[in-house]
């Protein structure tokens, strides 16, 4: 049994985590720490969880972290550099699902984060946890910087193809739609059920802390610079993202084929036949990414579709796939949700 | 393992059994049936279920029920009553989730649903399958009626008050909310996207099917007769059930001990702390109800608040869990799904 | 050209009263305040505004008050009663959409409201703002107390009841749903649209403000004591109320009749036929109030159903229909809306 | 006073021509036709119109429809066309809400609406009622073909680009966004609630009927062949299209100018400050195009976000427009509704 500590896990991506490790076979949940709710039970928290999760929110001081074999970040930006050295430094692993980690550039990630890093030593050791990427660094990883959902979604629909070096990679363009689980549990009047509702708007036109973070992903794959253009969309439903790609393509290739063959051996990557219409529910609850691979009208234009849960495949469930793969534990173990539709 | 035969399984019961079924470490899906979708993969039709159900829809005739152990019926109304019989016959048992075998008085059923019954004779061998109330009776049934979405909420959050004769029997009232999804999987234009979202109603005030299947079920409770208004209404969300339900007190008692002490034994069903209010969030996706007493300002009414995912135990997962108590296995065995909330 | 100020106004019953008061043809919009958006255009704020209100939000001190004809407070409770003193001095007449003057006993609204009333003598010179009750009163008064939400839909779907004195005045049930505009647009978690959508609950069972409000308006419309129990529940829709009463009959009665009579003369209050369901969405945008009787199964037991928009009918627009009775105008004057549907 | 006939409107553009129409100083509703629907009062059907709109439907046979001075079509594509020549002959002018007369290209017309044109030679007669292009010769037009809603979204947000030759011509791309009343109201299993909500997906990624109607109105713009890539999206909300569009930048340009001169004079166009984000809410219910442009990060490709309500300046509203340009008068008389907001 894997002995797990949580820092942080009064948002989404914390009460996700929670609900996949209750039901993982080799987890025993051991401490979960929020400084806020300290002293109460979690499932006072989220009723969702009763009877399932008995644990205490414990403040961050008394929490047994460094008991534990590996411990999420559950946290905003900026909590897990400050505590990450020490629980290192006493062999815990660290899988940090804030944006600390992920960018390699420290300077990129000061101005875009606009904080200072607080250990930027520790930038070059984190492997990037997109395993269909990173696995087998992630194998032996310390500290995992897992993805955030945009980037998830959006580079597992662009990397058949920036691989392959069949496309314009000068002009991606990535239209995103998240639900608005995506922006956290936060109190902020733009993600009230009476401003979000019965409404659809983009957000970040003009830039947005996903976008180095898909650059940098895209640009590794390719060996090269990529240009994006990256517009996200706050979208009237929970969960969800659907990413449409749109690229062009610069040389023949069977697009199709090449798909399937780059994700032949995914568990968590469903390539859907051609001419496909993905849509979120098929992946809610699920760590899963669903792709459909479409050529309108035989003309240069691609338009790859991507979707996943972004509280599961783009956060809390692709942690756990991360944490499988650390422990040498089987990759899909705890994460045979069906997603749940309607 | 369990061999399972669905008939029918094209709707939101239908793909909700899918889901649980396919999940379940004791169950083998053997066949399923529709005839106007056969020869379809079923994941085409739900493409939740890829790589997770193989099966393909078969029409009657050519599916091998006969070889099951158990067949549920996720079929509209009259459906069962044709082919239980026969299978029956071949020694299969039959969980219908639909209404066919619910009401004991035949005359009753009749009237309600608008058709002749077909086998009257085995109205009477049914059980209803509540296992709260009927467990030992499940246990050996050879055909469970299982119960209505909104008869489980009401009853379940009735029975305490019932069984121990300390409410006006008379005056009883339940007023209902269900998500859209309880109508079905039916093109009809008031289940539009268009007409239900942005928008609240009630309907069916003058009477509904449910009605006396809850009647019928108080009574039994109570061995006396019950009188119920009961309002159901349409709510913009796809599932979930709140009911809430007013009683008033005719003797004096300690209702949350009631309550608690009635379900003390049960997996299924969550008494909340005195105060509640559960959300239908708290159950989505899991096979559970939760339940909240309140007696404001100390008056003699009494209000119950009871929620249900109308599609598990409303409909699916209760018939999985009266599966699990025919069959001898550890009643929540497959039943273990955390609720998804957010 | 009625001078119009407005105070506060940042919130939802603001911005609509902004957009019925926009396009009202006898008024003149001419100050608004807000201390926190001193400085910002209205139409900066409310984007549905832009090109039609040309306002900009002034601190309290610097707003021309009391140049007005007529000032309406869309504040938090316990704003107007520090306020309205003075600008009734400067012989402005004031219309509070908050509740500060809505309960005559000073006691029980200080116990309530948790807050001791600033100007208690004003109180009672106050006049209850429900035109279908008090069009007399309303129409000389100098300060009038815009009813609640919920005590619009309750009180207009028993008063033909209570007035007649045909049913059980000590036991009437009042399941009410609102959307979520009701809470108003503060930024709280539980108003998120990831917390409120696809979800369902009751909330305040043990005791809403709304409560004694309620019962204040119907007692004094029996002249007699009134027992009810009131039970609100959070919607996932932006918009509407949905009040489903109970109230057993003491007195036979053509109650479909009593309804059509009370309400002949009411253009904001529509006796849907016999056997009707009303949608909320019937009355959105609209200053309407739709009401459907139900005696089910001819049982003594009689459900009614009221819908009314909550930022209309509940708020905004019967404050205009207030104004328009204050001034002389006729009522129905700048509220001709026409329902959004779908 | 216009005397006006309505074909159709038993559809969602039916019922909001109705509301529009109904508030209109200078029309008077003479005739509306439905064969299914015939006999029953409007306001039977659509409840959010009682005791506003008196009409009857009629069969096409019975209903005075030559006796108008103008006749909509709110039916399915194919019936304007049969009917259309026979009422432009008795003198009355017809606005087509449909697809019948949008395409010049009458072969181009039947491939995508895969019928054949009953009236080729009233096609080259029609004006495409696109008020910001063709005003002039709407005027004394006899047939217009009004918009479809994708197309005026996504014209009006090019069309400043298009016509200054700014943009390569051969690779826009229209990520577009709908509500789900774009589909009508068609009781089809794809457009039910529990379908739609909490839901997204693109659709038609090989072929839209709405591609050839945009490509011609940018080529008729541009003088030039245009490429376009289309995508439409169905999103989990009633109202609202959202058209997030991308072109590059061949010659520099002030484009924040270019939108602003483009469209000074426009009473329904609204071009935002520079770095907005118009949300589909900010112009529901209203006859507007709210749009705004970005140039991310000072590369060379735009983005620009163009907002409407799909059943108003996407159908009826725009059909209004074009009456009044008809009729000489005021366009925006009856068309001054504020947006509903929340």
């Amino acid at each position: 049994m894997i002995k797990v500590g949580i820092v942080g896990g009064t948002g989404y991506t914390g009460v996700e985590l929670l609900r996949i490790l209750a039901g993982h076979p080799e987890v025993r949940l051991h401490a979960i720490t929020s400084r806020k709710e300290a002293g109460m039970a979690v499932a006072d928290l989220f009723p969702s969880l009763r009877k399932r999760v008995q644990l205490k929110f414990s403040t961050p001081e008394e929490a047994p972290l460094t008991e534990c074999d590996v411990v999420f970040f559950a946290t905003p930006n900026g909590v897990a550099m400050q505590q990450a050295p020490a629980l290192l430094q006493a062999g815990v692993r660290v899988i940090d699902l804030a944006a600390d980690f992920r960018i390699a550039d420290v300077a990129l990630w000061e101005k875009w984060y606009g904080m200072q890093h607080a250990c930027p030593e520790l930038v070059a050791q984190a492997v990037y946890g997109l395993p269909e990427v990173n696995r087998d660094r992630i194998r032996s990883a310390r500290l995992v910087a897992n993805p955030g959902c945009y980037p998830t979604a959006v580079q597992l629909g662009f990397l058949p193809l920036v691989e392959a070096g069949v496309v314009d990679l000068a002009h991606l363009v990535a239209d995103a739609k998240s639900g608005v689980s995506g922006a956290g549990r936060k109190a902020e009047t733009h993600l009230l059920f009476s401003e979000a509702s019965e409404n659809f708007k983009a957000y970040g036109v003009q830039g947005h802390r996903h976008h180095p973070e898909i650059v940098q992903g895209l640009a590794a794959a390719s060996g090269q610079p990529v240009g994006l253009t990256f517009v996200p969309h706050l979208t009237p439903m929970v969960r969800g993202i659907h990413a449409t790609l749109y690229a062009r393509l610069t040389r023949e290739a069977d697009v199709q084929a090449l798909f399937e063959q780059r994700y032949s051996e995914e568990a968590f990557v469903d390539v859907l036949p051609a001419g496909s219409h993905p849509d979120t529910r098929s992946v809610r609850g699920a760590n899963l990414c669903r792709i459909a691979v479409h050529r309108p009208q035989g003309g240069d234009t691609l338009v790859i579709l991507s979707v996943i849960d972004n509280l599961v495949k783009g956060a809390s469930g692709q942690a756990v796939q991360n944490m499988n793969i650390m422990f040498g534990l089987p990759e899909t173990l705890g994460l045979a949700h069906i997603p749940l539709s309607p």
